[in-house]
């Protein structure tokens, strides 16, 4: 038979999909923590919207088609597009907008190893908000978000697209040149600096140029003095670039999280939308992975649907942050907390009683509902990783009692039944 | 600017998500009770999986496409299909396999009121039970889940495709017409009794036989009484779906849920798939707007994928409850819980020292981010709904306090900084 899935599309069993929605769970609690507040868009947005002012490359990954009424609509990429758009055409929205979603979005990619047609991200955006407050904010919120998953060791790396594109400008670089400066540079991590410096030749850049850049790519050490080094060669709009940076590593240096920020000039981000500050986080020892978060400050994307509105905001790859966890195994130990119900016996309506009074003592359980012996819901549960299970027997039923068995210790107690929800809520069976 | 949404789709915006995000989480949580498990699948499917063997109805209503590659692919139109390719394809997944799935899809449907191309349902299966042990589990489950969200008055109407299926070839029509009436009877709501009568007679069916169909399906009073009936003239199959009512009747009777059924020998539900009771609640009072969730047993749809596996299910119709929770004002009173962080003059430091304090304690704080005055701060508070403002201002921070505002009774009073935490605890501010 040849019901198979979408290539680059993944089915989620409940093993992982509850792994994934707890972090989801977690992202959202840190979001809120935040006073960031829930926006959900369509999946479904027309080409114009999706494609509006956006780069070649992004073209070329939109999951776009013709609908039956001949409209060329597409699947989003991101989140941050409909944001813009939604921003963009609802004017009396109050300022500062701070929304999460926490979704999927699709790209017509080439599907391999961690990178996926399908795929969820969790996006927190401040709206509204010109300062560097904004940003160290959403730079706070991510490292609580990473935290509360578990992560301990990671790097943010910060750079400017002020930066990039003053010093650019500044070694020479024509303008209408600088994005495939970008572009180029942007592979650094996945080609090497050989084949960046060959691709930026074929563009047409001088030697002199390319060293310029590639020097200030390379170079690593104190923040503070990265940053000097801008200064002291930049022009205007680099050194606007410093001072935004310089503001959001003091910023940082407030909220406690700058030990983990390094100004990295080789940063570039993908997309064509950035304008200010931009970061990616990794996770260490698992670099070549990717980042596992990024994100930045994007002040003219909402402009291009309707009136200007800077923005900023962080990204996490909840994809990719299941896969460092669950090779760290870094997820809580029980993940699966029911009790299960096996009746033994015609004992069809006790059972039921019971269920529905743990049920309602908000105990997660399950109910045998096939007429099996004890042993086959005994294995069944095992397959499970059920731990608890109450054994309803009719011998039982007459004194008032019933049987609580651990599946792990495997040992058992009579229990009465009206301290049912008390004997369990002491095997910790229940906590979620 | 002409940046709309797709046709039939919706933006939430965050008074709007944050109370379907509620229903979701109530949903979930009564799922969880009942010991099923998340699974997650694409949004996408290959057209081979969401057309197999289904209805010239549902085939056009299914979104539809070419990829890139030339692929005929869709957006998924239930989250029944999905689950049936993935137990098809997967054997090894121990049974009962019960599992929900909270999500949207998407229907190619002209708009109209309370229809959407994209919609959210939230269902719960259980795959590998024959006996109705499962279909009385899932009508428990889906009143549990309408009361924990506030729903007292509501109706669940019981019918069994068996039960239509032998009453339509005892009355003589041929087996290749009876899909045809059931299409017919399906609209008897939407478009009356006479209108159904034409389009059986325009099928070919007779008057008698019509008749025989639409008295049946006219029959009220009490739920044994109108089984009796089907019994003294009914065939075979119409008998054995009068046992597994009569048997799930008994079922909701142990769980307490009897007195909500009402049999209903006129319902149809759309979906081919269907094999033995099917069902369908309505809020008393909002029966205009259609059912707010419905389900039934569909024990060959997985055969379709897969080996063949019994199948029993409910699905919520999130779009419609949220639309009757909005117009009967049933969500909790505060839905917006946070406290908003007002800083006035240089107290920045500080600021953002007491809204991480704030929320690594679990209270949902707002930090102000942007340089305005204390009154415009307080009229952003008042239009985003937030009661609880903290001002930090230079003075009162030399004495270690700050102030605590009730925006609503207007009340303040200084409050010690180390307190901070418990006296905000004390305002209830935080509670979600």
């Amino acid at each position: 038979m040849a019901f198979r899935r979408v290539r680059g599309t993944r089915d989620f069993l409940p093993d992982e999909q509850r792994k994934r929605i707890w972090i989801m769970d977690r992202i959202k609690e840190v979001y809120e923590r935040y006073g960031f507040e829930p926006l959900e868009s369509p999946a479904l947005e027309t080409f114009e919207t999706l494609s509006n002012k956006q780069s070649q490359e992004t073209l070329e990954e939109i999951y776009s088609f013709k609908d039956r009424g001949g409209r060329l609509i597409g699947l989003r990429f991101d989140l941050t597009v409909p944001l813009a758009r939604i921003v963009g055409s609802n004017k009396s929205l109050p300022k500062p907008f701070k929304r999460y979603c926490i979704s999927r979005a699709w790209r017509y990619e080439r599907p391999q190893a961690g990178r996926y047609r399908e795929f969820y991200q969790a996006d927190a955006d401040i709206v509204g908000v010109k300062g560097m407050e904004a940003d160290a904010e959403c730079l706070a919120c991510a490292v609580d978000a990473l935290r509360s998953l578990g992560f301990k060791d990671f790097e943010i790396r910060l750079n400017n697209r002020k930066i990039l594109t003053g010093l650019a400008l500044d070694a020479g670089i024509p303008e209408e040149k600088v994005p495939e400066v970008f572009r180029a540079l942007d592979k650094l991590e996945k080609i090497g600096e050989e084949n960046v410096i060959r691709e930026m030749r074929s563009a047409g850049i001088t030697n002199e140029q390319i060293d310029k850049i590639m020097g200030f790519a390379a170079m690593s050490g104190d923040n503070y003095n990265i940053l000097e080094a801008v200064k002291e060669c930049g022009n205007e709009i680099s050194l606007e670039g410093v001072v935004e940076l310089e503001r959001l590593l003091e910023l940082c240096g407030m909220y406690g999280i700058d030990k983990y920020i390094r100004v990295d000039l080789s940063l570039v981000r993908g997309l064509a939308y950035y304008t200010g500050p931009i970061f990616e986080v990794y996770v260490k020892g698992w670099e070549s992975l990717g980042s596992c978060a990024g994100g930045g400050r994007y002040d003219e994307l909402i402009g291009l649907f309707g009136d200007d509105n800077p923005v900023t905001g962080i990204s996490l790859g909840v994809d990719r942050i299941y896969e460092i966890m669950e090779k760290e195994d870094m997820f809580p130990e029980e993940m699966v907390r029911k009790v299960y119900i096996a009746p033994v016996g015609d004992v069809e309506q006790e059972s039921i009683e019971i269920a529905q009074k743990l049920r309602s003592s908000g105990i997660n359980t399950e109910l045998g509902l096939k007429d099996r012996s004890l042993s086959k819901q005994l294995s069944y549960c095992n397959s499970k990783d059920i731990r608890c299970v109450l054994i309803v027997g009719e011998k039982d039923l007459k004194d008032g009692k019933v049987t609580l068995r651990d599946l792990r210790s495997g040992e058992e107690k009579k229990i009465n039944i009206d301290n049912i929800v008390k004997e369990i809520a002491m095997t910790g069976a229940q906590e979620s």
